[in-house]
């Protein structure tokens, strides 16, 4: 995408060759700061610290986290050890160790003074994947506008989200928001209801700024607004993305996902939920056995946000004496999705429609058995 | 209840007689402050800005804001302009109306000079009355506490509550968290989970404050993860409070009390609602008949907290291109709601089970007729 008319992605190579340039996304919308990222330490700490987040997005710098490592350690050892720290940083996106597979693969024939530009290149070759996957996912999904654009007869359609599943969660174009910018350029009359997406407000300072920044019409509400969204018959549809989809189509996703599934059942809203394959797990059938991140109390109970004068910083809104959990993903039945968009189609919720889509033998880069 | 050792209500008549003395809500936790409103507009003012807010508290002072309206203006027409002015602070909870009615009933046979009198005296009762109600809630309520502990054999009872019902939403006790008070008086091993309620934080700052004043563990989560706690096993029972419950038991809240009944009902959950009568509208069957109350956008895209040093302050954390929607409430249908615990005993959320409590002719302040 474009930001201030110029060409934007969420995370490049840099022209030297050896690091990894990013966008803070701990800054956004209140600053827009390029950041270099040129070792191991600085790539986890950039997932860890969600300076990058998205499930996409978090796997290809976790690529360009294990070529950075192996520039300075190319080693057997060195190789085993920017898994395992990389491999640490959150739990619960499939992505990242798909990517950390992938690498950890690619780079094992390979002699040590050539194993940082062979992840350096199969880094690239990921970020290109992840672009053209999320084109091709977003062909699909707008597919699912169309038909809704349809029913509404010119009236703009009226798209629910949650959290950011935006080009900044992925290298371009998103997940969740691809079909919507895919339609925007199509001419489809939208409007986007934003949840603003606590603790981290993912939706509220990222997916609005994206919106903003293409001209898609949208509003932010409150993550407990949605229900009552739905039930008023504002919403046409919710899309959403996925941090990590069981081979049953059980939904792991940003905590405040499965309520909204609910309310959408119980109220006949379709619920999609816009999956690229690597965020499918086909090791996991139950999303109970899903691992959930928790992450600092702090989170919830400071808030940060921007002066009248633009400067960032942190302030308290809970009770000072009060402690506070942060779960940072649920899991949302099979059950109560509608569909699953993925850069082969849409397809049911289940074993046998993602089976469907994924298991002809050799037709991509995610074969569903032996990994 | 006490704070910092020092017994206080949300509202009390000031020595001298001709002024109501409130605690500033919109600073709190931040500040513990004392407002004292000495005029009609005063009064309204700090309804509609939510210094005062919670149902029963709303009434409450509406009926002091009438008696200082009538000490300056007790004509006919000064009765009429305070029963319009304060009746259009805010539109959803329909103790505002009942209050405003009984304070206009009052004076309508008294003399103009004795009216603020009349009205002053009122109020009081009504305060008292309210505390009086509020504790009868809780003690039918605690029943519910007890049988949900004698199945946790000793384990802490895991409440779950939305936005603030406690005793700053009253004049004391609070309607969901006087029962949550008398079993913690009582001995009964509890663990209170804080929805932080956004968009006005009301469980973060307010009831987060309350229970750590008096001692009852606790611990804050944002709204979206409220059913993921639900669906891991980690709620025994939910109990909200409500602004406005119709005679046949739906049950208007804050914004995301609905979805929280949904997420309840998913996991077989109990829901309660603490609905003391004059929060019933015997007039009105069906939910999607209340008001909601559309609120400012800044309500949602700016967020009040302190500073490290203490101070208060507002920062922005939307994207600053970006508007939002403020809906204060929502209406869960009454399918959802397993009871609804009121002053009189615990009924079925139906117009039955409502009848059945409040029918007996002369048995208290609300007819559930003829109003």
């Amino acid at each position: 995408v474009k930001v201030d008319g110029r060409p934007y992605r969420s995370i490049w190579r840099a022209d030297d060759g050896r690091a990894a340039l990013i966008v803070d996304q701990t800054l956004l919308p209140h600053e827009f700061r390029v950041v270099r990222l040129e070792t191991l330490e600085e790539a986890a700490r950039a997932i860890a610290d969600m300076q990058v987040r998205g499930a996409p997005l978090i796997g290809v710098t976790a690529a360009y986290g294990m070529a950075l490592a192996l520039l300075r350690d190319p080693s057997d050892a060195g190789v085993a050890r920017a898994v395992s720290v990389l491999g640490a940083t959150r739990p619960t996106a499939v992505n990242l160790h798909w990517a950390l597979r992938q690498v950890e693969a690619a780079v094992s024939g390979v002699a040590p003074e050539a194993r940082a530009d062979t992840a350096f290149r199969l880094a690239d070759r990921m970020a290109e994947e992840d672009v053209e996957r999320n084109r091709a996912l977003g062909a699909h999904g707008l597919e699912v506008l169309r038909e809704a654009a349809e029913a509404r007869r010119g009236e703009p359609v009226r798209v629910l989200t949650h959290c950011n599943a935006g080009w900044l969660a992925t290298v371009d174009w998103g997940t969740a928001t691809s079909p919507v910018y895919q339609a925007w350029d199509a001419g489809i009359p939208l409007h986007v209801w934003v949840d603003e997406t606590r603790p981290r407000l993912q939706g509220a300072r990222l997916t609005a700024w994206e919106m903003a920044g293409l001209g898609v019409p949208h509003r932010v509400v409150p993550d407990g607004a949605a229900a009552w969204l739905m039930r008023t018959g504002q919403v046409d549809l919710v899309i959403v993305g996925t941090d990590r989809t069981t081979a049953a189509g059980d939904v792991a996703n940003k905590i405040g996902t499965y309520p909204l599934a609910l309310a959408a059942s119980d109220n006949g809203v379709p619920f999609f939920v816009a999956a690229p394959s690597p965020s499918i797990d086909w090791e996991l059938s139950d999303g109970a056995d899903i691992p959930i991140e928790e992450r600092a109390a702090e989170e919830v109970t400071e808030v940060q946000g921007a002066d009248p004068d633009g400067s960032v910083r942190a302030v308290r809104i809970a009770n000072p004496g009060s402690d506070a959990a942060n779960f940072a993903f649920d899991v949302t039945p099979a059950r109560l999705v509608t569909g699953i968009v993925t850069e082969r189609g849409v397809c049911a919720a289940t074993r046998e429609g993602l089976a469907a889509l994924f298991r002809e033998p050799g037709a991509g880069e995610e074969p569903p058995e032996g990994r």
